[in-house]
């Protein structure tokens, strides 16, 4: 059983009843449903608000995969708490971007990047067109499906080269996007998937519900945690793996932990 | 003329008799030597004890290629130069990345990873491989080459999968090293390259001072500097490129800047 | 249950003694054994003397990982063989290469490059280091593990820039390679592995056998396979998805198949 | 200066008056025309008709780089050519292949994959967006520009993960596609550059015209072209770069070729 989280920063659920109307469960709850409405997939939500955002360390080492979605308070989301996600990431969790997370301070914090784009929000239609057919992400999708409704966001997007292209949209306005990207940061497979705009019933529909689920389990790594120490070890030379002596000028005592 | 600073650290060879005797002009004056005893690259130093550890605004806007050299402070360089100088390679600025300069605040930020390796000072012997040959940062080297006495770095180090691997190396005590890494972060090239410990002549190879003068080659972006606004501009209905009309519900409103 | 065939040239194991002595039941026939160990995996084998190399085409619609080692005899393998297993990949077939098979036509045929390199036959220590730790190919490996007596392959390997770097090797006698490489080939997963000279036991050692099965399982696509179609269809513009009419000159007349 | 030369099919520029009248000196002679016209090129021309098309060894030895348009006879060029032309990239020359040269030999048997796509013929508008801000290719162009009539290439696009994407288009009629790829094989950087319909006039456009001119500059490797020796060499055990004695089985004699 795939552990998922999916955390929602659950602001314009509150206060815009536009938002409130299409989310009523909030969009953490409506992408949670979707998700444990698959085998092998159990959902749980965190969200903003809760104390850690819902996610203090205990409950990440238990988590596979989490999503995240988030776009009016990406700066009220503790630095701690993105280290924390952060080393959770590099120590083997999944980790998927949603739609406006694109500013999320751990996806730019991971892609080192601005991570900037354009966007109109004029309810446009949006084609998604699968660029790496049968990729696991893409699965049972067709070469192509539609949004009606969709906020658009344009290129050029200021991330770095993916490892994979899994999905390009096509704009009614007239803009391309790169809208499903795979990278990798440690032993965490990372998944930024473009479409989401809060004002739209995106995450109802069938096609990106199976996207959800797959990228869930594309994004679980089943090997245990990796511990969260990322110091770079001193191996001594009485250790070494082939018959070795020193020689030479030396800098560093005999253990010593070394600069960080 | 390329434009290339080469930043210092400056510690070890003002407070190690060793590394002072060995690299009397400081790590970072024999890599400017380098530089410029090539055809078409003008280098000047900077280092972390001048006032913005040299690298004030003004002087990244005329920096076309920053070779970085810093191991025992770290931690000493100010985040601000540190947003600066990425900033600046997200505009076009190319970024060398030296040896120890693994664990540099800029280079952690730019890849999102904790770059973290193992480590071992025994002056035993390196053999740098060419793994993607007549790759230009590998002009007119051999198919491999040597240091007798150097620091061993092992893998796993923990970086994201590069666009290229340029070299491999071997120790003597028997680990492997990926020497050699192209990123691309925004406009800017970044490489890092493994050799140098201070306490060796590494930096008088020549060799080595081929790959420098390479790679200050291959990271020059001639383009102008991409001005240094990330963030995501929003593309009123009425500008779009297709003829379109606003249709759906609207979170935002007219003129609104978007959520950063 | 993955449908795994292992294909095997068969040629050293029935004409040198020593090989035969290591693998009495063939290469082939250790490294089925191996997968059949494992759970979810089922395998059989195939040989370059059965009628079309055991490999009609009706066996590989019905194979799901394709294991592939060859050495003396590359150039036996027919071209027709060749393309359906090519196909296959495409389709969304795994394939894993083993040691030799650098040089196997299928290898050469999906990488479009020559996929040479350097190599010594004298039984020396190889060293694998994991270089992308807790990857789904190295799941439950240590770092590094040791083969005592190997073939030695050397860079330059000239294959494609991968999609990851896996494994990287270290020899006795100064040379590096890289020894795990990932590839996407339209559907198809494909991952060379270097270690698995003839006159070793390498294919009975734990950690190689381990390597096998993970591969296997990474390399496995559950999606159907894509049908053997690779044409350019042809979008009539009344089936355009957006409102389309036809503009300017034209080329191909209604119903044209386009140029191949 | 970089030697380029312009491979032109030079078949329907002969024989449709519509083509003959877009481009009188054949699409070939256009794009020459265009790299003249810049700083530090020298393009001459090659065509299908040409003995041995154009293409014998001893031009291709002081080909730089190579610019590629066919369609309608990709048939007719002769396995010897494609071979040539395959080893002297993977020598060092630059390979730019033009619109429907995605199905040219010299592509697919440098890609490994089926390289289909879909198409329509209805000079609709096509707007390509830069993906990679600031690459090479992309130098002094807009982020997006358009062509008013151009024939429709649609995703999936069946090509190896590219090392970057730097152009995607936007098609009116309702499609995606990654219009501009750049990959190395061997010694030889390869770039897949999608517009160029032979019924509009395409490569009249200034900003097409740029592209062309900057992808030259980009792809030319000044390194010494690789020799044409792609086998593996053997390197004797006395030869070994660290003391090395034989151990146990060998398959090999002293001076064995190896197998290819």
């Amino acid at each position: 059983m795939i552990r998922a989280v999916v955390w929602g920063e659950n602001v314009h659920e509150r206060e815009n009843p536009i938002v409130a109307g299409v989310y009523p469960k909030g969009l953490h709850g409506c992408i949670a449903d979707a998700l444990n409405a698959a085998d092998g997939i159990s959902a749980t939500t965190a969200t903003l608000q809760e104390p850690e955002h819902g996610l203090p360390q205990s409950r990440l080492d238990e988590t596979d995969v989490l999503l995240w979605w988030g776009h009016a308070a990406h700066g009220d989301v503790s630095d701690e708490v993105v280290e924390r996600v952060v080393e959770a990431v590099w120590g083997g969790m999944g980790l998927i971007l949603l739609h406006s997370s694109h500013f999320a301070k751990v996806f730019k914090r991971l892609m080192g990047t601005p991570c900037n784009l354009t966007w109109r929000e004029a309810g446009e239609r949006e084609r998604l067109w699968v660029s790496a057919r049968q990729h696991p992400i893409a699965r049972g999708l067709p070469d192509h499906f539609e949004l009606e409704h969709e906020e658009m966001y344009g290129e050029p997007f200021a991330v770095p080269e993916p490892l994979e292209t899994v999905f390009i949209s096509w704009f009614q306005g007239g803009e391309v996007f790169r809208s499903g990207l795979t990278y990798r940061r440690g032993a965490g497979k990372v998944f930024y998937f473009r479409p989401g705009h809060e004002t739209y019933p995106t995450y109802f529909d069938p096609n990106i519900r199976r996207v959800l689920v797959n990228a869930t389990r594309w994004a679980h790594n089943p090997e245990a945690r990796q511990s969260s120490d990322w110091d770079a070890p001193n191996i001594d030379v009485s250790d070494a793996l082939e018959p070795l002596e020193h020689r030479g000028a030396k800098l560093h005592k005999e253990g010593d932990a070394g600069f960080q």
